[in-house]
């Protein structure tokens, strides 16, 4: 459990000012973080554990389907870069080392990730196959914005998928997109995320899709097909709205800010690398197709409460509050009971952050808006007068406060 | 569950010749992890998974000890290493950012500590208070060796008290003194590793504290005293062995390997940065001592791997090995009756590698060689011939098998 006696998680008296968005500044006034420099945030213990949940739910849905967990590099050799050609990317940085080197601070993984695959890959009964990895990635943005939306340091999930077979390939691809849903319906954005078809970019003639959660500082305009609730990014729309699944005219326009995304690579990286199998009757095929799916946690943190501001805080979603209990100490008599009821609790696997600040200063009025502040959905009251009437007061939100008696 | 079907870890037909340790090899060949670069490692799943067991031990200790998770930056502008002056320490790797800037990868993280909790220990009543971080760190190694034990880019957990009663100090250090004993008995290492009394370094007068692991590969050379069993550093012994604690003259001298470290830093950091508190009568005081406590997760993967060889494979300690059951299915037939286990197993919070793989290369030899190779302590065995006898045949390390009727 979180004592905040031993951490003083005090507040800002100002809230630093963040031009595009609300919700950094919020973050940054209350500690959940605090800006390393421009782009790049320290995480506080609050700031930590709504990270970790947020990760914690997406790691549980990658392993539910089946997608098997690794740990890639950081940092990497020029080598792999001069394969693909990407070395050079704009947003790449170049670290100089001894013995004349230099490596890469990688922004993303494909580099990696199909090097080392291919030594598992060599023979058709090999595939499909998926991998993951939650990692730090870097990127030398020449100007940071946005807090958490746009950094230079950001923790981001990247998977990987290799295929032999073209509609087995489609039908895996159609399946991430439920993981995906499900994932952002654990985070408590679901009703307002919407799968988006996007441009495919550099690596595939077809469309690659966007998760976009509405939010009026999103950074993307789209299309939502009032029919079937496709979204389509403004940048595929030319003209006249159709949507590409149901064909109707009807549309909402929206701003909404993208979560995570979902790319067929089809043979660009497995070809740079030279990726190739034995087939059944021992011939060599080298075409493999890939797909690649990504989520940026850090980001989604950022989404998730930009979408969860409120008057008094940010309201997270149950699943990746900072905990799930806040439990108020008036009194130094009444600390021991309150321990008790906070181990309980974290025995029953709920997280606690035990207000046991004593003093002038910290009164129940104190005690309650930091509550409400950090947006802990379950509050606990032990005073002197919840004793007096047997018990503690407990308020779950959205419900009345009662005495839970003991 | 892992279902070996999809994710098929092959072996290396011949070990990597690694000069100065034996695990590594063993870890490179199976596939625990793959060379990125020298010195920098890919986990694949097997190896997260005993990195990651690792690491979970390290954070629920240091958790049940009071110290509060944070997770702090990985790069960082040079402003904060130009006030302890180092900058240009041999190891820090420097990189060249847009707009003229260059930044650190962080090989350690006193400059961005120090900084983040300025902010909340102004007031005596703030103190004492302790965070710890596990991050990836990054050091500029002329030759890197040695695999996982001394790499350019490694998992480590760095811990931070911050200070102003020297009393009070002593007893939080000598207490992080137990939680480390803690951590490596919890580890499987705890018989064969000593608190080391070592040289203080740069920031104090007084001694630092290694653990060290008792290992032929060792790098160090420990004077352990035979009467109180602590061990000394041998740069710390001049002349004829004293021990330092209970002034016997008889030691072991050994070859170990270094686990973790604490070291008081006295005020170095805290001046450097300008950290000050206000006392009880509002006085500004400028005396911060601090103490710092490192543990490296990924060399300490490295060392535990050294230490558990035997001549079948890495039998990993039961509390960090990849799985705690691996289940052989022999026949497609079996292989509900063996998942149906494996999830009953694995709502237990036990961890289950399925071996399902199918086919002539995989008979009953093939996959207990493996599962022998991958040091996992239980073996579940489901073929024609166990079920004839009624169930599963369960083998537990160091036991005999036996039939589970069903």
């Amino acid at each position: 459990m979180l004592r905040l006696s031993t951490f003083p998680i005090q507040t800002l008296k100002s809230r630093p000012n963040v031009s595009d968005n609300e919700s950094t500044g919020i973050l940054l006034q209350w500690w959940y973080i605090r800006q390393e420099m421009a782009g790049v945030y320290n995480f506080l213990p609050m700031g930590l554990r709504v990270l970790r949940n947020i990760e914690n739910i997406v790691r549980a849905e990658m392993d539910n389907a089946g997608y098997h967990e690794t740990l890639m590099a950081v940092i990497s050799g020029k080598e792999s870069w001069d394969k693909t050609g990407r070395w050079d990317m704009d947003v790449m940085f170049h670290v100089p080392a001894h013995g004349n080197k230099e490596y890469s601070i990688n922004p993303t993984n494909e580099e990696t990730v199909v090097p080392m695959m291919k030594e598992f890959l060599q023979s058709y009964k090999n595939y499909p196959t998926c991998v993951y990895h939650i990692q730090k990635k870097f990127r030398n943005e020449k100007r940071a914005k946005s807090g958490l939306l746009r950094g230079r340091e950001f923790l981001m999930k990247d998977a990987y998928s290799f295929h032999i077979d073209e509609s087995e390939f489609s039908e895996f691809y159609e399946n991430a997109k439920v993981v995906y849903k499900r994932i952002f319906e654990r985070l408590g954005v679901g009703a307002d995320t919407y799968e988006t078809v996007a441009d495919g970019g550099d690596f595939t003639d077809k469309y690659s899709h966007e998760f976009q959660t509405v939010l009026p500082i999103g950074e993307d305009e789209i299309y939502i097909c009032k029919w079937c609730q496709l979204g389509h990014n403004k940048e595929i729309v030319e003209g006249d709205f159709v949507c590409t699944s149901c064909w109707s005219l009807e549309y909402d326009l929206k701003q909404a800010s993208e979560v995570g995304n979902i790319f067929p690579l089809e043979t660009k990286f497995s070809k740079a690398f030279e990726l190739e199998y034995l087939d059944g009757e021992n011939k060599k095929i080298d075409k493999v197709l890939m797909g690649c799916y990504g989520i940026g946690i850090s980001r989604l943190m950022g989404v998730i409460a930009e979408y969860s501001i409120t008057d008094k805080g940010i309201a997270w979603p149950e699943s990746i509050a900072p905990a799930t209990h806040y439990i108020i100490v008036i009194g130094e008599d009444n600390l021991d009971i309150a321990t008790k009821l906070a181990e309980e609790l974290e025995s029953q696997w709920k997280t606690v952050v035990l207000d046991d600040r004593m003093g002038r200063k910290f009164g129940f009025g104190q005690k309650a808006g930091d509550c409400e502040l950090w947006g802990i959905p379950n509050r606990i009251v032990f005073s002197p007068k919840t004793l007096e009437q047997g018990g503690y007061e407990l308020l779950e939100r959205g419900e009345k406060s009662s005495i839970v008696k003991l």
